[in-house]
């Protein structure tokens, strides 16, 4: 049954290691060796335009049911490997957008096939628990074996989630509770607070705040949105919180060219910042808690210094807030280390880091003394999914097994200097060449270049994403090496080649 | 592999089968002859109280890593099927609860099992697509087969989430973009608009609200907590938005018996909610939807009459907000019809319905008129996850081949009947014994004589849930037939006999 698929598979991956040809790798000279037999193609391979016809026609149906605006393509995931995307229409791109940056090892993973090849583990995709209240037996040591095992520094405990935007939302809600407990000296609500609560007002449902950063993203239900700020299009005509927004570092690159400037940017980040808190305090609003992402992804790739962030950690404890980081985006190793934020090398870096996309379930760390007593306060049906901790420990054993942070951190390099020489090479077009790990990007003269670039890039080979105004991202999986970073270099060349 | 466990299955199957003993079933008279050989066992059986030393020890274990104060006790998911689930300690119960409403077919159906079997459907599971921008190539006729073939009435589009919460949270956005654009005649957000969302501050996050009902449950996160007021515990410490909460009619059960009085309570609520319309409008803060669910589950099991929800349609039509049909627990059958606001009989009872738990997937049918129509309004990484939609397919076609929602309104009909006939036997604990289809409650003299029962039954080998305050809610799955149900009553009486 399922090991039919994986036989296909190999006998697949073994035809496509035989043939020679990489079609849309032109500059091959460039092309690093491959170390070893991949479970994937060998190259991109184009068949049409993208969207193509037969993409187009399921848009078209699709569209009669549901918003199709967003729609890139429509794709054959049973024939998707490694680094490599397959369309409906036969063209095969190699893939450095994965998912919106949602693939941890690449497409159809031979170890994750083996998972749902486990008997022992279907009654954890068909039996989907209430997992709050009946786990199974499994339960504590699979987290102890995926979310536990690596767990950021100073993180004691863990509860899952369903996606990225439901952890920020209960990380929110268990910081209010903390910080409500802190305020009353950890004794019960009072019946006041208990009756004015049900009907959404003061003092049961308090007046707190949670400060974030312009260009930040943190997700779009109602509690994460208010401290969104990176898009309108996300917020306008949404009712919102009067929560503070502090400015984020705007920064100049390469970084270690422009230390002091960057460093007076950020000193006047975090003054303000703190200005923010005091005037919010002031207003009745007392801020609980900031929320930061150690790169700012969907708003632009924003980077800052790790002093920067030892700076806002120390703000915040000094205001009694909690320090809330979200490695939903960045957390998982694409920065060459499992959790962006262990580059800044604090010891106490965070009471509170959420994460979900690469971890395959959402969720959040805390700090003991953020985990609410009570019973139902961090609550609903399915508080996650099992099933996807089964996944997720096959993928760190993956990462482990194939020092896959190490690749990272080769690949990210040979990439961020493929980018800074092309920049060199096109300053007009590119600027601003930036990354950690394969984490990077590039900013383009304007957005309707940007756009094309993305376009003409995939309809060549390589699926490439957007993020702030102008910038490109690239978010490819971990299984993305050094010889895919040339493929996609000399893809991109080539590309930058015609805009000139 | 995947058939080597549906082998096994089939063998305890027919094991089960053969014996003739039910060991907690001791008034067989009432037991109902089994029509057809059940894919289950064919009894409880218990081996500890519970939660046993397992499920204690275990729960020991958990506790070290996040809250367990929710917990009841760990289960054992391979060998629980069809209603009866089994725990850790060897225990097997009759699931009158299906982990909070949310497994439609029983444990471990083999229809599922087979989906999990077929090969061309592992890449679904492995690949977890980006929907909103690179969709399968079968999510369209998927959708089409699962969830637009049981669309209600008058909705054409469809929208999946990951969970209800994220289902009630962006049904609401879509409110607010559909508000908004009718106000400003389908035009562009101006500049303002723009830039002041940006800060969270109006126009640009205007001040519209979302019209609830006390004793309503809607979900947790932020905007869907402001639309909860069943339980303090569950609101209190949040920051929440002004919004109005307008009276649940209190009915009399059962309601055949009291129309009259009940008819005058329901119009004055009707009144009230116009009231605080016009109110909510005066405070500048205008209603643009109005959320209900057709029987408030987690409130308390709270009925009304389709002429109330029917003047409901008609004052959200009148003041030109949308009427939000929550179906989230009482979606998917168990009322003996597939969505239970088809008892009103209404042409257009909804503008916008929500779903989740016993869809598998969470997510929102709406009219044509509701969906934004640009891109990245109503969206998230996942949007949902593709793999659910397969198993709601196999679940759906289980429903019709298996005409289970005639079983429902035969097994819904015994179980009212018998949960009356005890309730005249036990009038000073039982009351208000109500229900549609085998979404039934019952209500308890006081809380803690609530928990005591729940918890005898449990440990008699039947498993139940609590509503409101002091309500018993039973939610078995669609396959809980007749027999079922006297062999719960069974229980239940045995228990109510010990209470005297």
């Amino acid at each position: 049954m399922a090991s039919s698929l994986l036989s296909r598979q190999l006998a697949f991956c073994l035809q496509n290691n035989l043939r020679l040809s990489a079609p849309a790798s032109r500059y091959v000279s460039k092309v690093a060796p491959k170390a070893q037999m991949d479970f994937e193609y060998d190259g991109p391979s184009m068949k049409t335009q993208v969207p193509g016809p037969r993409s187009q026609a399921l848009t078209k149906q699709l569209g009669e049911i549901q918003n199709v605006a967003a729609i890139n393509f429509f794709c054959n995931y049973e024939e998707s490997r490694g680094n490599y995307l397959v369309d409906v229409d036969g063209n095969r791109m190699l893939d450095v957008y994965t998912q919106i940056s949602s693939i941890p090892i690449g497409y159809n993973h031979p170890s994750l096939l083996q998972v749902m090849a486990n008997p022992s583990n279907l009654s954890a995709f068909v039996n989907r628990p209430a997992l709050g209240i009946l786990p199974p037996e499994s339960f504590p040591d699979k987290l102890s074996e995926s979310l536990m095992s690596v767990a950021p520094r100073g993180m004691s405990r863990v509860q899952t989630m369903a996606c990225g935007s439901c952890s920020n939302e209960n990380a929110y809600k268990a910081i209010f509770i903390w910080y409500r407990n802190k305020e009353r000296g950890h004794g019960e609500p009072s019946e006041l607070e208990l009756e004015s609560c049900m009907v959404n007002q003061t003092p049961g449902c308090p007046e707190l705040s949670i400060l974030s950063f312009m260009g930040g993203f943190h997700g779009r239900t109602m509690g994460c949105l208010a401290t969104t700020h990176s898009k309108a299009i996300h917020k306008v005509d949404i009712p919102s919180f009067d929560w503070p927004s502090a400015p984020f570092p705007t920064l100049k690159y390469p970084l270690a060219e422009h230390e002091r400037e960057n460093a007076q940017e950020e000193a006047r980040c975090l003054e303000e910042t703190e200005d923010l808190i005091v005037k919010w305090r002031q207003k009745g609003k007392p801020v609980a808690g900031i929320i930061i992402e150690p790169i700012q992804a969907e708003g632009g790739d924003n980077h800052a210094s790790p002093s920067f962030f030892k700076g806002l950690r120390e703000i915040a404890a000094k205001h009694g807030a909690a320090f809330h980081v979200d490695e939903v985006q960045t957390g998982g190793g694409s920065t060459g280390k499992f959790w962006a934020h262990e580059h800044w090398g604090l010891d106490d870096p965070a009471d509170i880091v959420s994460f979900s996309k690469k971890l395959l379930t959402g969720g959040f760390y805390m700090k003991n003394e953020l985990q609410s007593e009570k019973a139902y306060r961090i609550f609903n049906t399915w508080m996650g999914d099992p099933s996807k901790n089964l996944y997720l420990c096959e993928v760190l054993n993956v990462i482990r097994r194939e020092n896959l942070l190490d690749e990272v951190t080769r690949s990210g390099h040979a990439l961020l200097t493929g980018l800074t020489e092309l920049q060199n090479q096109y300053p007009l077009i590119l600027s601003r060449a930036r990354g950690q790990g394969t984490f990077c990007a590039i900013t383009v003269c304007n957005e309707a270049t940007r756009n094309k670039l993305i376009q003409m890039t995939r309809n060549k080979g390589a699926l490439l994403g957007g993020c702030g105004d102008t910038s490109i991202r690239f978010r490819p999986s971990l299984v993305f090496k050094e010889h895919h970073v040339h493929m996609f270099l000399n893809i991109f060349s080539d590309v930058m080649a015609r805009m000139k």
